[in-house]
């Protein structure tokens, strides 16, 4: 392991403070890298919300928050005092004017200090937000502004909000988080691909015969179905999440590790989508909503009954696609994306699947298993490599499908970090190489709008799929149709 | 795990049967197989030897065997007991007319069954033995013959052996055993290569850098020093095992896995040994001798001194060489050997190592290390994948060499056999793959015989190596020489 080394001393203002990001990601990934003694003591994280609370209420929010989602094997009751000393609570109206002059104030006594801003609010106000740090002085060379997801619900409006932010911003300042992007597993594609030959050697169309991105959830919209009806699977998970692995596992080999070297390639990956024409939206596409079903032996309601029952929605809650890239590493390689609600199983991962050889010596009946690469990102991070292994024993030559571990806890001894902690750290050190440069997230926009459009243009209801299954029938036929399936894990 | 089936009912005749190999060796894997109830109960296992002896005495003799070879895990008293029931010895003079009659009408008990006749006696006798077996009328179809290593010591005197049990045997029932290619983890290459697309794709000089094949004993000579100075580390190891397990890497693949096709694969392999032409004998070999020195830090003594002290041997007990493949799929790629006694360590293994990235984007000190594969042959058996993976934590993107295991007793969860428990059924069932055929044996002493012959032109004694080093400097120049270095595990 290598030692840790502390990040320059900053005050961080997160927005939205008292909301449901801060607490569950933002605060506990803050307090392990104190914890961590990566953030330096002198160090503040000014909690900032419209609420009026005190310094004092805040930290009792913050102290339950820790208590609730740190693991307690990581919580001494010290070193939770100390990290809470270091929280300092300012009401501030993100759309009006209050407050701001307490922000300026507090942020004067640390000039030297690096200003990450955390915008854990509403995308609506992102633009009243950095209008007022600029009104107010706030803005310099040590500032970057953390901007979460949705960026837009179209290009329109994604080209809206980064206009708005890039006018008091610069680009090398614009922090725009995609927490898939932070994962262990995530970083480790990059390693496996680029730092190992025999990795770089199989990673193209002759060796890959096609790749699958799954991304599912057991959970359906409950509480939050107004928000989701408005944006569907789509739009909340396959056009940012989903197309960011894509993106790593697609791209070439950028010149170094530089932010922009690398986002340089991942931008390449987008625009070389290829695009769906609008008559084979139908055949590549699939859009399903849940019907009411049992997910883990437990029955559950349809998505229309979570939504509040009334009317019909035409929101997609799960989206399967085959997509092809045109580039000459993938011409003729197939990705296939889904991703949606209510699934069996809450589960992320990438099934880089090897060709199998048109031919064996093996009788076996696993003689002709073709080797995968399986990146799992949910629920226990991990990267497995399949290969067919002699069964041991003195029986004749009899095949079985190993899975080699390729990264996990316990060869390293340590818990891997929540991918907030790493990128956190990445914006205080100005790193923005795990980030989404503007033309990245508009380019995937830009991708995501033609399918939209083409949807919106011939209107027709998702198919119905109950809940706990994988999806519409579809979404298999989709994948089975070109001879291939859906990966499971049986091991 | 599969199911074990049963072999045929067989009467093994094992010559030799109160030699060192029998109790070592034979009469603990015949227990296991037993034990396993792949041996059916009608089966008899026929000890012969030229001692008079009874069979409760051979019993006897067995049971000690037992005890000390087989772990006590695998040892009840009511199994072993069984097994000894299987037991008859029976006193025949191999090179003489006594005790034939008496096997001869042990043997008509049993007209039926699967007669495996193993020679675990010196080669000086396989010539009469086949002989007798023949005048007594003892050979027919479900007859096999089972040599043992020396299969001569040139090409001369292994044609004549050959020529011998040739006479009374033909080729498809002669089996001569290489216990390598009986080990789990050699036969595990096969399916490494044979079944899996990305390691096909990676066997070839592209790909791969250079091969380093390592057989290394911390023994000396004591006791055994008269035989092995008329033989040497040339003949004794590299000649037959190391040989053989080039053939199993540098293998095209067979048609199929039946014997006669995968032994003419392996046989393609040593005609395309590049001979090394006299001139270069000197820089592309390393003969040496121990000198007395010390094996985990107790001294030892030399060479020299373990034949007797008397007079000096010309005999090398190391050896390293430097070998090519003149095939499209090895040409221009080293394959470097080296074998020895009184080294520092006891291991046999095979380096595959690939090709470094002439680039890299990580400036991480093992940014550039390459990818391995390492095959361990003993202490204990084994296949890891050495790749470069990311280090978690929150520091950045640090690179570490990780060892995939690829075959390790606890994935399956049992013991791996021994090497001659697998290799005793494939002679009852009458699968000769994992054996030597004539022209294999003859064509690697045709190899042999060729540097045999260059050193023999320019007699100069073995360079001396203290014991408890890795052999002559000369060993660590003839490979740096090349900008490469000697694998060393240091996980």
């Amino acid at each position: 392991m290598h030692k840790i080394i502390p990040v320059a001393a900053f005050d961080a203002v997160v927005f939205g403070a008292t909301g449901d990001l801060t607490m569950r990601k933002l605060l506990p990934a803050l307090y392990q890298r104190f914890r961590d003694r990566q953030i330096p003591g002198e160090s503040r994280i000014i909690a900032a919300a419209r609420t009026h609370l005190g310094t004092a209420e805040y930290r009792d929010l913050a102290a339950e928050a820790l208590e609730r989602h740190v693991p307690a094997a990581d919580r001494d009751p010290a070193t939770v005092a100390s990290f809470l000393d270091h929280l300092r609570y300012v009401a501030v109206d993100g759309a009006g004017d209050d407050g701001w002059d307490d922000l300026a104030s507090l942020l004067a006594e640390r000039p030297d200090h690096v200003r990450p801003y955390y915008l854990a609010t509403s995308p609506s106000l992102y633009g009243s937000i950095c209008r007022n740090l600029s009104a107010h002085g706030l803005i310099g060379e040590r500032s970057r502004v953390v901007l979460e997801k949705p960026i837009g619900h179209d290009l329109a409006s994604a080209r809206a909000i980064n206009d708005q932010v890039g006018k008091v911003f610069p680009e090398s300042q614009i922090f725009r988080i995609d927490h898939y992007l932070g994962k262990e597993t995530v970083q480790n594609l990059l390693a496996l691909r680029f730092a190992n030959t025999i990795f770089e050697r199989l990673w193209n169309a002759d060796v890959i015969d096609h790749v699958q991105i799954t991304v599912a959830e057991t959970v359906g919209v409950e509480g939050r179905g107004g928000y989701y009806d408005t944006s569907g699977a789509l739009r909340d998970m396959l056009q940012n999440h989903m197309l960011q692995l894509l993106c790593l596992l697609g791209m070439e080999s950028p010149l170094s590790l530089d932010a922009d070297a690398v986002r340089d390639e991942k931008l390449k990956v987008l625009r070389a989508l290829k695009p769906i024409p609008a008559h084979e939206v139908p055949m590549r596409t699939v859009r399903g909503q849940y019907v009411a079903g049992a997910v883990n032996g437990q029955p559950v309601a349809s998505y229309a009954a979570d939504l509040g029952g009334e009317g019909q929605s035409l929101t997609e809650t799960f989206v399967a696609l085959r997509l092809e890239l045109m580039t000459p590493r993938w011409a003729g390689v197939p990705f296939y994306l889904r991703t949606g609600k209510r699934l069996p199983q809450k589960v992320s991962e990438i099934v880089v699947q090897f060709r199998s050889s048109p031919f064996s010596i093996f009788s076996d009946e696993f003689a002709r298993e073709p080797n995968r690469l399986v990146i799992r990102l949910q629920p226990q991070e991990g990267i497995k490599l399949e290969v067919m292994t002699k069964e041991p024993g003195p029986g004749g030559m009899r095949l079985r499908a190993t899975g080699l571990d390729i990264s996990f806890e316990e060869t390293f001894n340590q818990r891997y970090p929540d991918a907030y902690e790493r990128l956190l750290m990445d914006v205080v050190r100005g790193n923005t190489t795990l980030f989404m440069r503007r033309d990245e997230v508009e380019a995937a926009w830009a991708w995501a709008d033609t399918l939209l459009n083409a949807w919106a243009d011939r209107p027709e209801p998702p198919r119905p799929y109950p809940a706990g299954t994988w999806g519409p029938t579809a979404a298999i036929a989709l994948i089975e149709r070109d001879g291939r399936t859906w990966y499971e894990d049986l091991g």
